[in-house]
């Protein structure tokens, strides 16, 4: 059983996945994801993963069979299990429990060599009803509290596999960056009755030096104090704390501008590695005033090294000025960015 | 002038380096180090760093010559300047101010193919004091609150140059994680009355399951929630809150435990590459009886993706135990671990 174990000075919550434990050989050099289709979330491979949890299909077709769009399925190396007790527990000063949890893959396409910049709307858009369903129905278990919605894209931002795909992990814990940012969010409203998140979108939509999309639903930003070159932020206009409790029309405006964001990174870097994230409240927490999900895009193009990590202190070497006027006329098709040739030195 | 950005939701303080601004294709493609001296940190290479700030050197011999043990020099692409005026402002609901600070490189050796591990012990012993006499020289400019003293060992834990260095990175903020880690001793303190720290050190004192080395002065020990596979904690038995106030018996004690971890580290892992930072109180706070400065070091070997970084949650394939384990033979010359080729595959 994968435990979770709790940093006992600031709080922070890590899995120990105990039953994967590796030998130190296995740390010597890093793998990269097996090149070229069909693997085992291409159509007809089916049988190769644990047993879907949803699919969008065409009528008439099976479980676990061809004729899907979009799949969900129980990660086949989970980092956490949906059976057994909480088991809290202390050791000496120390607090940890029972890696209880999911840890799900959402399969965004039949086509392996399609990554989400690529996928039509109307697939990204199914794509996000996915997340939700999931959320929804993992919401269910109460004993869940947080669900990261996240998407790693290429072998430097940390996807094993190439066919493009999203991942759920469900916690019985609140992260602490996530702890961090509701708890900003609620201070910022206790002093101005207003919501930090709603202040930028409207300082962001007037200022425009990183604005770099903009639909009826959504802004498409790199924010003020960017920790990685061409990070971005996806910020809903209209306030809402959940996620999961997004209308349809926001669903398809998402789709829009989160297509927008990843083309022109895509375009204007090369295919460059990222990661996403859905920002949202914890699971069955009422809605709120003082916090509005979102999602952040943030591109691996540095390393993050453990200076980075070990100090939450970042230097960004690209004003996020500059990368909004890099990106702009990319995703608003006016290229005046030259596109390059993959990997040419 | 670089700017240092303040994240208005949770605090973060960022530095954008406006004057190195890149072009996209800065990103594409990752640089690596160039491979074999001599280097600019070389001995007779002086006159192409910027005039040394600290040196040990042989008697007699001339500053910016040969004849050093080690010197301190000002980086060449400071992340932050030490001139011009603090400027801090708000602009909308963001605050920013100049990216007053230092940014300094201690070249740890005269040898560009020895790391840190193989150092000998006395060296070592002097880096550590290199480290405290710029910490405390720095400290006397009282606009700086904080001081950064780190390691990056390997091109993938973002050393830009092969010759062994540290750097120090003095800064007007005290970093968010920084700020986390002083909240969190000062919580446990008003409940227990006891510093968090020294409970740790008589925790893993008597467990020893995650013990590696122990000396009159210091432990090096896998950390109970260790976010990293074979991260290393090293700390003093001694209480103390500021690094730079430990004394000559204490440097010489490091000095035999950072090598018997970084040493631990190269031989069961085939030298890989790490980050270490130095944990202390922020400069010129009086001591403290809640807060214990100590050392953390984390090997780069799985990729931190932008998963950990936005959610500040990791998932580590290794037990602390187990990794001691496999260290613990190592550094005290019980070699069960059999050592391996590099970049064997």
């Amino acid at each position: 059983m994968p435990e979770l174990r709790k940093d006992p000075i600031v709080g922070r919550w890590v899995i120990i996945s105990t039953e994967r434990s590796k030998r130190p050989s296995d740390f010597t050099h890093g793998g990269t994801p097996r090149k070229g289709g069909p693997c085992v979330f291409c159509p007809g491979m089916e049988h190769l993963t644990p047993p879907e949890v949803l699919s969008y299909r065409e009528t008439g077709s099976q479980p676990d069979a061809a004729g899907w769009r979009i799949r969900a399925v129980p990660n086949k190396f989970p980092a956490l299990r949906v059976e057994g007790p909480m088991g809290r527990r202390g050791e000496g000063l120390y607090d940890l429990m029972n890696g209880v949890g999911a840890h799900e893959v959402v399969i965004d396409s039949v086509d392996h060599d399609r990554g989400m910049a690529d996928l039509e709307p109307t697939q990204i858009e199914e794509v996000l009803w996915a997340y939700r369903d999931r959320v929804l129905d993992l919401s269910k278990d109460e004993r869940l509290r947080y669900l990261l919605v996240f998407k790693n894209h290429g072998a430097e931002a940390g996807a094993s596999l190439e066919h493009p795909h999203s991942q759920l992990i469900a916690l019985p814990i609140v992260p602490l960056s996530v702890q961090q940012e509701l708890k900003g969010a609620r201070d910022y409203f206790a002093l101005k009755e207003r919501c930090i998140f709603c202040d930028i979108v409207d300082q962001e939509s007037g200022d425009r030096r990183r604005m770099i999309f903009e639909n009826d639903g959504f802004i498409v930003t790199t924010p003020f104090a960017s920790r990685f070159p061409f990070e971005l932020w996806v910020l809903p206009k209209n306030h809402g704390s959940h996620f999961e409790h997004a209308g349809s029309r926001e669903y398809k405006l998402l789709a829009q501008a989160l297509k927008a964001g990843l083309q022109g990174l895509k375009r204007a870097l090369d295919d460059p590695p990222f990661n996403y994230i859905i920002h949202s409240a914890p699971l069955r927490e009422p809605q709120s005033k003082h916090y509005h999900w979102h999602l952040e895009i943030t591109p691996a193009l540095t390393k993050v090294a453990g200076f980075e990590v070990g100090t939450g202190f970042y230097i960004n070497p690209m004003p996020p000025e500059d990368a909004a006027a890099h990106l702009r006329p990319v995703v608003n098709g006016e290229e005046t960015v030259e596109l390059r040739v993959a990997n040419a030195s």
